[in-house]
């Protein structure tokens, strides 16, 4: 029985993909068959800590509103996954997170050395995925959002340390880290279900500015959040020195000579890293309204998404994606 | 005028690649604009150490004994060769190598993330390059010879610090780590230049004896070498605890008990790491007679390559990568 919960938390959306989502697991699992005894189940265990399997459900969703051919279908949804589970493998080592997920990441079991190796590995293992799909273009497309992600990290490490950041710089940085990644889900699920050429630009632009709330409320829970809901500790960007858009909007209302100023540059330089300090900042940026007008930029992004579903002829799976996409501003981890 | 000594150190084939070669350089610059101005020129530097393009050099001397389409053979090879300096960048970054090709490697002119990140995004063009082929049969292989480089690499990690091994595990790690690359290599070019199912077989299995042989000959090196020539540090194997075939052929002529043994295992382990100790394990490895039978061992390899060749029809081709084979044997950098 499907409820009004179900509905607004997204279970009946997940539910309606199972089968889909199950085929998409199986054939990953089969995919990152190492045949190394050392190595097998520490790669089964990074791919099996999963997420909310969003941007494989996007594609799934996207294709199956058209006609698409199933096998390409699953193929391609395992790549996409496989291709975000490869990058947190490499941001987690670059980071040195020690939480993903609510659980350790491959960073803390294993040396630098072996992580950077099961990552390269895992990004093989999603090209041949999508290989797999046996369409070049869905190959290009997959190949073009590795090179994007790559990119948005380097500009991340590049730009982190620093307060004064343009807004066009932020929109660059989560384009290439996170919104590629969704615009190419929904772009390969709108060529493999055969849409026009105007459907698929518009669907890329679906996938796009999803993943832009999606990265900005990420970025709201980093600084919204505790450490038991979102899975890694509260102020995480801070302590990175990434500056993210709440904090952007902080800093906005800052007069150039503040205390409240020179100790987020203190805690963004890194030379204040004294987890007291961290959580003052924090509170103020919580107290500040930074939260809230960023959620409305966020909020934007969807208001948008959801306007190019118009392509998405049936009425049905026009609704489910936007049901996702909503879920994306709704969350709170 | 082409001298017997241009011919007989392959002078001759590789000028009459230069055109193609050229292009593959173009396109590998062209591809790895990454278009962040602090980053670029790292990035292109990279890519400009450039070595032997013996793996580009392969495909397109492969391909151009067929009929090859020539925009897909420029992109196959271009990505071919940037796939093998992105698994440098990340090889150095392990290794902590302070030469490659007898210049500084990135991995001393940049922190480690930033190596990484660098591999990352070289993968991905590489990635992008295979795409641009519009063959999904050169992504299939493509992306493949990833997974198996990454298997390789894995494999050696896990298999050092140990001077029993067995000659299967050596084989089937210098296959990822290395022959894969080559295999793959000359199979693109097969299927670029429209060979039959028969010749790609065969040609693919050129490439791996090649590659093979490749990898012994510079195990060999490694402890034969002197620094300036192979333009890394002599005994860097044994420093990192690989053990390789000349190392293996050493081994199987000590007795159990012997103080050469313990020495070794001492070096290999890591216990031992004075300069002194290291340059007497490679006096004495070079007095054992092992890197003569070890290279015995890679000119089988290019004997059984050379046979392959049998299946191009065209006899100046066929010479011209039976000469390429031989090379691989002859060098001694």
């Amino acid at each position: 029985m499907t409820t009004a919960t179900d509905i607004e938390n997204g279970t009946e959306v997940l539910a309606h993909l199972k089968g889909d989502l199950d085929a998409v697991d199986a054939r990953i699992l089969e995919t990152v068959d190492i045949g190394i005894p050392k190595v097998s189940g520490l790669v089964q265990s990074v791919v099996k800590t999963s997420g909310k399997r969003l941007r494989p459900s996007l594609l799934l969703l996207v294709a199956r509103s058209f006609e698409p051919d199933g096998r390409a279908l699953i193929s391609a949804a395992a790549g996409v996954e496989l291709l975000h589970t490869a990058s947190l493998v490499h941001d987690d080592d670059i980071d040195h997170a020690a939480l993903r997920r609510g659980r350790p990441t491959l960073s803390t079991q294993v040396n630098s050395v072996t992580a950077i190796l099961i990552g390269d590995f895992l990004f093989a293992q999603s090209a041949i995925l999508a290989a797999a799909t046996d369409s070049t273009r869905v190959v290009s497309v997959f190949a073009s959002t590795l090179g994007n992600l790559c990119q948005g990290q380097i500009r991340e490490m590049l730009e982190s340390h620093a307060i004064d950041q343009s807004l066009e710089q932020y929109e660059t940085r989560i384009y290439g880290k996170t919104a590629s990644l969704f615009a190419g889900a929904a772009e390969m699920g709108a060529i493999i279900g055969g849409a026009t050429e105007h459907q698929i630009t518009e669907i890329r632009a679906f996938g796009r500015d999803l993943g832009m709330a999606f990265q900005i409320v990420d970025d709201i829970l980093d600084v919204a959040g505790e450490s038991g809901t979102i899975g890694k500790p509260a102020g995480n960007d801070l302590r990175q020195g990434t500056v993210t858009l709440p904090v952007m909007h902080y800093v906005a209302g800052l007069a150039p000579d503040s205390s409240e100023r020179a100790r987020l540059e203190g805690v963004v330089s890194g030379d204040l890293t004294e987890d007291t300090v961290i959580a003052g900042v924090i509170a103020d940026i919580r107290a500040s309204g930074a939260l809230e007008s960023a959620m409305d930029v966020a909020r934007d992004y969807i208001t948008c998404a959801i306007e190019r579903l118009d392509v998405i002829p049936d009425p049905t799976y026009r609704a489910r994606l936007a049901q996702i996409a909503r879920l994306v501003v709704e969350r709170n981890a």
